[in-house]
Parts: structure tokens; C-alpha cells; sequence
């Protein structure tokens, strides 16, 4: 019997890169939160504490800022494919790594229907996402972009039901036929292309995710990400798979009868915990392998 | 010498409550976090464990959602009021309170430009505030209104310098013609009125904050925060006061220089701490006594 | 009618200093987080945008770190008041400071009933804080001290009621003769000296307040809180105020009977939003007078 | 080309479940946070609509705080077992199960030496983990255990160095051999068997991780991880994996030579963002396969 080393990874999470392209008076912001990992051969600095093989995660903070610089931004999913194969090709020791991006929307701040030039005010409460992983050197070399979106929020104040469900000894649960229905999403896409119009795509799938969301008559939330999930697939060629994670944020209806007054799906309590968690891939049955596209 | 029981109260924190119009096919959306707090002479309730004057916290929720449905929650300012008088004014031991209110926005999900009935998406990440402070019964009961906003986050990319300012032993800050400014405001202003179209005040006023941000040249977060509030007292005649508060979330300039490229303004890093935090408060030098407005 | 500038205070926020000592091989630890502000004469800054009176944030940062080897951080409460007197003393244009400062405990890692010399764990949940407010030049010069401690989580699994309490048209609740009493504590005291044995005085009150917790028959937390204020005055004659804010972490008993099971206080579901918040000051009807203590 | 549903489950999380036993006056508290996944043919939930085959994640909830009365609670990873078998055995459509437990510990209040029967206060900030994963009826029955810890924070004061390390055009770190080290760490490991002395098990692998973490001499905190994990699974013969997940909580020594002051590793700023993310797995060569152990 052996102990052995298992796959690990390293690298420096969380660096909030601010980006102003000031070419003309007309500024745009680019507001990132930029995390490295790299994999390869790093069994000396595990086991012999000989760390020749690894490059700090300073360095690759600096990289990160570097890049900025040097490198286009406008896309991130360009950018972490851009950093993702910098470490790999250009790093000896580096076979793999993965870089995850979250990008903070911005308006221009609008007086009397102009747009300013250089004040902005922060976007909605959902953000973008993207992981690139590259795998293997030279001719072997793969990539993946897994896409997404997280925190945002909807709700549906009627159109939604939940009845015919299993029953057992422990279900108490009254059907209905008319509830308000609420989550908080957490979308990934993986593409099966490492080259397209990333913010044409990630614009369409928001809004698909919505439009879905808004439109279907939900018989259960299940079926509403299942539907939200296929729209995306059938619209968007380029994706090969959707996931989708929701709490279904509870709101009860109040009883108001103890005080005399009725309560026709008006007035609810929203509840933290604990909540429903509903959790659903759609994907194509004649699309690529994942691959290592999902690993953590 | 003795020991004496001081100011004391005590509420129901954090009603999440959503209130849904749904007369009409077209549902309109409240949702609001509701804290009361009541106080009175509770003396026995403190030192003899008595709480024959004290209304329990859960029958405190219970109204806030039996008012939801009986009053009228479309002006955050005007429920409270009504909340807090109902606690003053019906409650016999009750001989102030105090109710604060949050409310989250909402859009209404856009598809091919129609705007959906019944479906909505979080809209912002800055929350409206209001907190109703009433005191005293009969013919003495004083209220105030405290409304504000929290959470709204801006950033100007340049018209913003730093300059010029006092210098000691432990100074080594270099001064600055050109540089981001970003803050995530907190700001309450206290109306001298109980009764005004409180939804237009609030939106004019967030309007008049954003504009001036925009458009001061800035010499410092206070000059700035300064301009504001003035600004919104000149715009605000119920307005007797404002105080801001603000974080300086620094934005540092990276040296690039270290890998041959330049950053004229281009690549920051945006920190978390510590941070500059400046709290400024401007008023009207003939405004009403705030009494027991800013009371927490 | 003219608008003026009103109260207005300005420093670095959540300096997050660490301090070693060091001189032999048993390694000492402390953890702070410094915020600081000043006040005074600011008023060319905010109106005229002259920066020539307002030492910058960054160099209160400087001076944090700077004080933190040149002078003794042991007793958070000294080192506010080395701080605050600081500003005040030597920076011509600062009347006042304010410094808050946050502590969290460490343990030595424990291997064997040995305590190691520099392996730490962090201790507890709970913080230990200080705010020194200093005020005044020269002999004029007043100081006060605010200690507490905020996050002290505690529950007791009987010897707990709430009955006898007023009811009116809202009221549902059921009287209970045992039930679960939990909460976290935030509690402030107010010192009558500048000069103690500090950390003596915070491990006895803290002692104190749990011992309080744990014995006293509750009748309601608000009995229990002023039974806590009340011993803390009676022991520590240096403390003329203490402040107890409380939220009341209800844990409802499950409805089990619908499953054939009995349930006499055994399971809990423990809930988050709303609680109920009860907040009590107790003081020395001859104490001194707060001043400025309490200011935010 | 045809959209398929892919991998799906729901569940109920969040369950806060705090179980009281008090059968003698000494009374026991468990506070768990328990969250359940099921998984099974769900297809026609999520694309008819059809909620036959569903239990309600509702009875979930109920389920859950049933079995905390009529089963045992005292370890989590049991308690956990018998709510994932539950599912899977019992509910007809069901194939699987991911049960998910937190638990939070408490202490006795100690006054003057004697631990309170009933009075309790909250200890440390780390949380006891468990995920159990049944998957297939019958004799194909599988289960598997991954229990850990998270939120563990610890530093060491000396003995770490980071020196030797790979450089290129953007690495400007400057190399060390005394550094402070810490990190809060999230591990979980990988049980070879369903039935042990769990509590036992991971008051062992606790007190292991402490102390390889204070007595390895640190080369990089890679080394320091793998040391850690490669002993745990020396001495826990039960223990297939272990996975350390590891942020680099970066003290920067703070430059006071400014202000003539020297800084021989005593002052440090704590800093936030980014942060060094170290992430890696030890395991034996003869294991068992994980199977589904791992899914999230």
C-alpha cells in the first residue's frame, strides 16, 4: 500500500482587475474578478518542498494585470483563453489551467437622457461568468469555455402550480394551482466552440433565460428549467450543454383569516431557509464530450 | 448609588413581506423588509420579569402582515407611519415606536420590448430605506421621516484629483490630478413634512445624487459628498437635512512599469480594505430640531 | 435660510493589522482591525474643495501600522487612546478622533496538552471590541471608552417563559412555560476611567454576562438582559453603562404530531428571519455623563 | 440531433435542525443544518410537467425533522446514512441520494470551574461536514461517506519559507525563509467504510491536521497540505482520500523603514483579496474507487 499525491491544482483567486479604456473622452469600464489555477507536474513541491517547478501565485497576479494592459478585455471569455494558454504554452512545468472570470456590469450614469462619458453607476445584481480550461500541450492541446450567469433573480406572481405530487407518511404539503414562484439562478453553458460572439450569446441567453422564465405556465420548477434550458439549446448552436441550479425561494402565503381578512395570493412571507434546490442539465445527445470542462 | 434601567426597546426585526395587487391582470410588486420596534414603560417587563404591558414580538409580525393587506404599502414612508401610529396610538403601553423599512425593486421582465404582467427580475442593487420614528400620544405625538437609499455604487473613471493636502511624518501618499474615484453610498435625509408624494421625492432626489456625482470635478470625496447633499437640499424643500456616508473604495494605479508597459490611468486594482470611510452631514441652518429622528 | 456643512468625520476603516511578538521563541499574537476617524476644522475641504487641513486616509493608515510596532498594542484600549490623543495632539487641525478597534482571539495549537510557540488557531466566534473617543485640546481634553464584544452566540434549552403578555387582535401566540432561549450578543459598556486594567475587566464581564445568561430563571430576554447589565454594574465599578442588543433566535418546536410522534422540546427548527431584537441600556443613576462616548 | 434532459436532483436545503435530548437534567444539543438531493426518473417532472413520481421537497423538510426525533442524531454521518437509505429504500421512484449535514458545536458555560446542564455557548468558528451518497436499490446498494471540516483558521507565526521557486518576466515576488503562514482550511475525506466510530474519527483527523500544520517546517504550503494529508491517512486506516482546500491568506510584512522604524517580521497587514488558492487531494494507491462519492 502507497499514499500518493492526487490531483491538485494552485494559483491566485479573486484579482479584481479595473479596466478603463480611456482612448477617447468617452471612457468604458471593465470590472473583472480574475482567478489562475495551474496543473502539472508539481509532485517535488508537494513532497520535497522543492518548489523550481512552480511558479508563485504573485506572479500570476501580475499576469493577470499585465494582460490587462496588453491584451483585449472586451470579451471575457477571450481574455481567459488568452491567460489560460499563456501558462500552458509558455510555462514549462504548467499542463493545464483554468481560469475563472466574473464580470460586474456598469450603466452610464444618464442626466436628462445623456449617457455620461466617465461616470458610471453599478448594473443590476446578476453576474457574468466564464471558466476556461485548457488541457495539454502543442497539437494535443484542448479548450473548453463553460459560460454562466449567477444571482439573478425572478419571480412570478402567478402562472405557476404544484399538485399531483408523490405522497408518503411525512407529506403534509396542500396542492395549488396558483403560487408565486421565485429563485435566484445560477446558469453555466459550455460551448462547444472556443472561438464566437461571447456577449452576442451571453445577451441571447439572458434573455431567453427570462423570456422562458416569464412565459411558460409552470406546472413545477423542474419543468420550468427544463424549458428554459432546451430554448437556449434550440437557439444557440454553438452550446452543447446548459446547467441550471435554483433555490426555490419560498413564498407562503400568509394566513390572515385569524384577523378577519382574506388572503387570495396577496400578502407572503419570503423565507430564507430552508429552501427547495432544484438542480438540471439539458443537453444535445450528438454534442462533444465535456471533457474536463466542468472540474473544479 | 444605584443601578437604574436606561433606554430600551424592543420589535419584530425583518418581516420580509411581499405584497402582490393583482385586481387587474397587470400585478404590481411591493417587497419590503419591515423592522418595528416599540418603546414605553417596560420597567416590569425588565425588572420583575412581568409582561403585562408587553406585546409580544409575534403579535408585532402579525400586524405587519395584517396591515399589508388592510393598508396601503405603496409608499414605504406612509405604511410605516401608519404602522408606528397604530403601535402608539392602540397599544396602551406603547408610547413611541420606531419602524424601519427596506424595499427591493423589481422590473418587470422585457420580452420584444412588451413588459410582462405578472413576471418579474430584481432590478439594482441599491435598496430604498425609510424609518418613521413617532412619539408621544394625543395632542404631543411627534413623528419624523428619515428616508434614504444604501448600496448604490458608483465609479468615475477620470474628474477626480487628490491634492494638495496636509502632510506629516507618516506621509508618503503622492498626490494625484487624475484618478477613479468609486463609493457605495449610504445616505438618509430627514423631511421636515410627514406628508409628501414620498416615491417622487425619492426619485428625484437619487437622480440629483447620481448628476452630481457625475458632473462635480471632484478635489475630494468630501467636496463631492458635499455638493450632493447641497444640491438635494436646494432641489428639496422637505428636505431639512441629508447625511452621507461613503466608503473610498480605492482603485490603486498597478505598476506596470516593471514589465515595460505603461498605465496611464488603465489597469487598477480594485481593493476591499482598508478603505477611506467619510461621513459628512449637510442641513438647513432654519430646519426643524431632528427630535428623535436619527435615533437608532 | 442657508444650507451649512453639519457633523462630518472622515478616516481609514478596517486597517487589518497584525502584530508578532517575537522576542523569544514563545511568539505572542495580536489581531486587530483599526478604523479611524477624525474631526475638526474640514470645512474648506467639503465647501472649497482645499485639501491643505485633511490629512489624508492613507497616512492614518501609515500611522496605524507605524503605532503598532512603536507602541504597545496588548490592551486594544490603550492603543486606541495612544492613537486617538495622537491626532489630536500633534496634527494642528484635528479636534477630535474616534477609534474603533476590533480583536480576535487566538489560541496556541494544543499537541499533546503542549501549547505551541508560534502555531495559532482562531478562537471562538465572538470579537472583542473598543471605540475611543477623544475630544478636545490641550486641558480641555476629554476621552472616553467604549468596550464590548459582539457574535457571543448562546442558548439555554430550558428554564425559559414567556406568558402573562398583553394580547390584542394580532396576538396568536401561545403562552410556553419552557422553551429555547438563544442569541448573539452585542454588548457595549461605558467606562467612568481612561486608565484600567482592561483585559482583566472584559474576561470578567464576559464571564460575567455568561454566567448571568446560564443562572437566571428567564422570564423574557428582557429580564435576562437586565439581570446581565445589572450584575456586570454591581461587580465592575468602573463600568458606569452597559448596552445589550439581543436578537431573539427563535427556535420553534416541530409540529410532530401529525407523524405519530410526540415532541416536549426536543426538535427545533432554528429560524432566520424575522427575530425578534430586544435592545436595554442599564447605567448608574450617578454616573458620569456619556458625552461623546456613544457617537457613531 | 435531439435535446435531452441530462443529471438532475432536488432536494431541501438548509434544514436547520437543533435536537435537544433531555432525558436527565444534563441536557445534549445537536445544531445541524441538513440538506437533502434526490435523484431517480424524473423525467416526466421536468418535461411533462408531471408531478406523480415527486416527493414534494416539502415532505423532505418534514422527513428530516421527523427522523431527528425518532432516529439517532448523535452522529452525523449515521444520521445522515439513514435519511439517504430512507429515501432510497422507501420512495418508490427514487435511486439515489445525497444527504448533506453541517453541524455546529457548542460548549458548555462554565462557571467557576462546573459546565451548566442546560446553558450553552457557541464554540469556534469551524464546522463538522458530512456528505452521504446512496446510490441503487437492493443488493446493487452503494453507499459512500466524505466527512471534513471547513472554515479552520490557522496561523503560524515563523517556520515557513517560500524560496527557489520558478521565476519569468513577470515574477517580481522577493523569496523568504521566515514568513507568517495562514490559511482557513475546508477538508474533507473520503471513508473506505460505511459504519465507524465517526466522532472519534474526526476528533483525531482535527487534532492531526493542527498538528502536522504547527510541526511541519513549511516550504510552501503545497508541502505543508500534502504533510497534513499524508498523515491523516497514516493514521486513519478508514480514510481512502483526503482533499485540502487551502486559501493563502496573505500577511504582508508592512514597510516601516519609511518611517525609520525597522520591521523584523512583527507588523503585518492582513490582506484580503486576492489570495493564494491551493487546492489537493492525498490518497492511498489501493483504495476503493470514490464511485459517486465526490458529486456535487
Amino acid at each position: 500500500m502507497g499514499i500518493v499525491l492526487g490531483p491538485n491544482q494552485y494559483g491566485k483567486a479573486e484579482n479584481r482587475v479595473v479596466r478603463i479604456y480611456r482612448e477617447t473622452p468617452r471612457h468604458e469600464i471593465h470590472d473583472l474578478n480574475v482567478s489562475s489555477a495551474l496543473r502539472g507536474d508539481f509532485d517535488d513541491a508537494h513532497i520535497a518542498g522543492d518548489q523550481k517547478q512552480v511558479l508563485p501565485t504573485d506572479t500570476q497576479k501580475n499576469t493577470v494585470f499585465a494582460f490587462a494592459k496588453s491584451e483585449e478585455v472586451d470579451q471575457i471569455e477571450d481574455f481567459a483563453l488568452t491567460l489560460a494558454r499563456h501558462f500552458v504554452d509558455d510555462i514549462e512545468p504548467v499542463t493545464g489551467s483554468r481560469i475563472e472570470i466574473e464580470e460586474y456590469a456598469w450603466d452610464r450614469i444618464e442626466i436628462d437622457g445623456d449617457r455620461h462619458d466617465h461616470s458610471f453607476v453599478r448594473r443590476g445584481r446578476d453576474v457574468r461568468t466564464t471558466v476556461v480550461t485548457v488541457d495539454g500541450t502543442g497539437a494535443d492541446q484542448q479548450a473548453w469555455v463553460v459560460s454562466g450567469l449567477r444571482d439573478l433573480v425572478v419571480l412570478k406572481s402567478t402562472g405557476s402550480e404544484f399538485a399531483g405530487f408523490l405522497r408518503d407518511e411525512f407529506t403534509t404539503l396542500a396542492e395549488t394551482h396558483d403560487r408565486v414562484m421565485s429563485t435566484s439562478l445560477t446558469v453555466r453553458w459550455r460551448y462547444s466552440v472556443v472561438a464566437a460572439d461571447w456577449r452576442t450569446s451571453y445577451d441571447e441567453i439572458r434573455a431567453t433565460l427570462l423570456e422562458r422564465f416569464a412565459t411558460v405556465h409552470s406546472l413545477a420548477l423542474q419543468q420550468t428549467l427544463y424549458e428554459m434550458g432546451k430554448t437556449v439549446l434550440e437557439r444557440q448552436h454553438d452550446v452543447a450543454e446548459i446547467r441550471l441550479s435554483a433555490p426555490n425561494i419560498h413564498h407562503f402565503v400568509v394566513d390572515l383569516e385569524r384577523f378577519g381578512l382574506d388572503n387570495p395570493g396577496e400578502v407572503f412571507h419570503a423565507a430564507d431557509r430552508p429552501y427547495g434546490l432544484i438542480q438540471v442539465a439539458v443537453l444535445r445527445d450528438d454534442g462533444p464530450d465535456p471533457g474536463r470542462a466542468w472540474e473544479g
